[in-house]
């Protein structure tokens, strides 16, 4: 049974020089937040590491005790820097083996295209012991082995593999967020701020300024677990700002 | 003096709960990283933190000491969630104190603002022993501590921070890159790339896959210290793709 009480967590492990040469923007992070936000599981630390079979077992073993899920983007696809299987295996101190049901897939998918060859034969391996996870985009799956879930590097790839996950994770109560918009300094309002979020212990108030249209404003996010309290806590915030002068917009600028 | 075949690294921690919740796409990672290689130095891993000190603590201690550079995006604004100075000094086990010279910006940058308040001089506070690191876009400077860079949250104070930062720090020769772009599967030759960078040793190969136009294709990127091998390596991969009856686009797709 679900607590709704307890707070799950989640790590995720950025797989890729392309993200550490600044040459790909990576989407994976923010796709992964939001999915986990919906699932009631927290991400709470994510690492982006570079294409090193032992840079990346050292951040598997550090964050899969840690948490009670651990994500990995990257590295699953045929190519010689294609290593997140092996390092995973590593980490584990468990085989890679060829999935059948993976190489069925495969054979399926690339049956027109050419049919397996050593590379395309790389995307059956997992460690031993490994479920597949769905994949509709391309052929090759995503794999999971206990709480570790490895998807793909390409982020419509991945957006397809979280969908088949999506309510099949054990999580929490979602942890909810509110937000208001006021274009004020937030250096002006943040003793506002500070006496807000203490009188609401169920709460946390993020303060995310931002500069347009040659002004600075700030968004005002309130998170919570408790929707009574994150109401109070943003009508007392809503009041503060009135009361010292300042127009808002409930839901962000 | 430089030694140009020594390889220098940073790493980057991201404070933020903003990015973890999924709320805020980062845009800091390839904005440092980019601007990294062009200053000769590596980033070899990002954390992504929540704003908790024990957390921007230990990843301090953990990325400070394995790498040449630190740097730190988020945490140094004026309100109670900007903690990057406290979690900062806590970890090098020195006092927070006001830099005059900051609290000298401030009150220039803010006395036809209304003045300085609590939450503005917060901004003035480093760890002891801190330098400034100039910010042309508002009040607030970075702070620089030994091999420590504290910079924004917001991407564009940033960038003007890397841009006092320019040339300031020593790197190695940079990291080089060439890439070819094709409409292939990189399954389909992922053999050829294996072959290919096994004969150049000082030379990398990165696959990065597409899908676009309802076709799949790949850019190789190849990364190398070495002009020369990278140079022999480029010609190889593009007559292996021309044998395996490929075209190919020099600079990639």
């Amino acid at each position: 049974m679900t607590d709704p009480a307890r707070i799950y967590t989640a790590a995720l492990i950025v797989i890729g020089d392309e993200i550490l040469s600044g040459r790909t923007h990576d989407k994976n992070i923010a796709q992964i937040a939001s999915w986990l936000q919906v699932q009631g599981i927290r991400l709470v630390e994510v690492r982006v590491v570079a294409d090193i079979e032992e840079q990346i077992v050292g951040a598997v073993n550090a964050l899969r005790p840690a948490n009670d899920y651990l994500f990995t983007t990257g590295g699953i696809g045929p190519t010689h820097d294609d290593i997140t299987v092996d390092a995973v295996a590593t980490a584990l101190g468990v085989d890679v083996v060829i999935h059948p049901e993976a190489r069925t897939i495969l054979e399926r998918y690339y049956a027109d295209k050419g049919g397996l060859n050593e590379g395309r034969l790389r995307m059956a391996r997992v460690p031993a012991g490994a479920e597949l996870i769905p994949n509709r985009m391309s052929g090759a799956p995503g794999i999971r082995l206990g709480n570790i879930f490895l998807m793909a590097g390409v982020p419509h790839i991945t957006a397809g593999m979280l969908d088949a996950l999506t309510g099949e994770l054990e999580g929490g109560a979602p942890l909810l967020a509110e937000t208001v918009g006021c274009w004020v300094a937030e250096s002006e309002v943040a003793d506002l701020l500070r006496t807000v979020e203490r009188a609401h212990e169920a709460c946390q108030i993020g303060s995310y300024p931002f500069f347009r249209e040659g002004r600075v404003g700030a968004n005002f996010v309130i998170r919570s677990t408790d929707a009574g309290d994150l109401d109070s806590c943003m009508h007392t915030l809503c009041d503060g700002l009135s009361a010292a002068g300042y127009d808002f917009t409930p839901g962000g600028i």
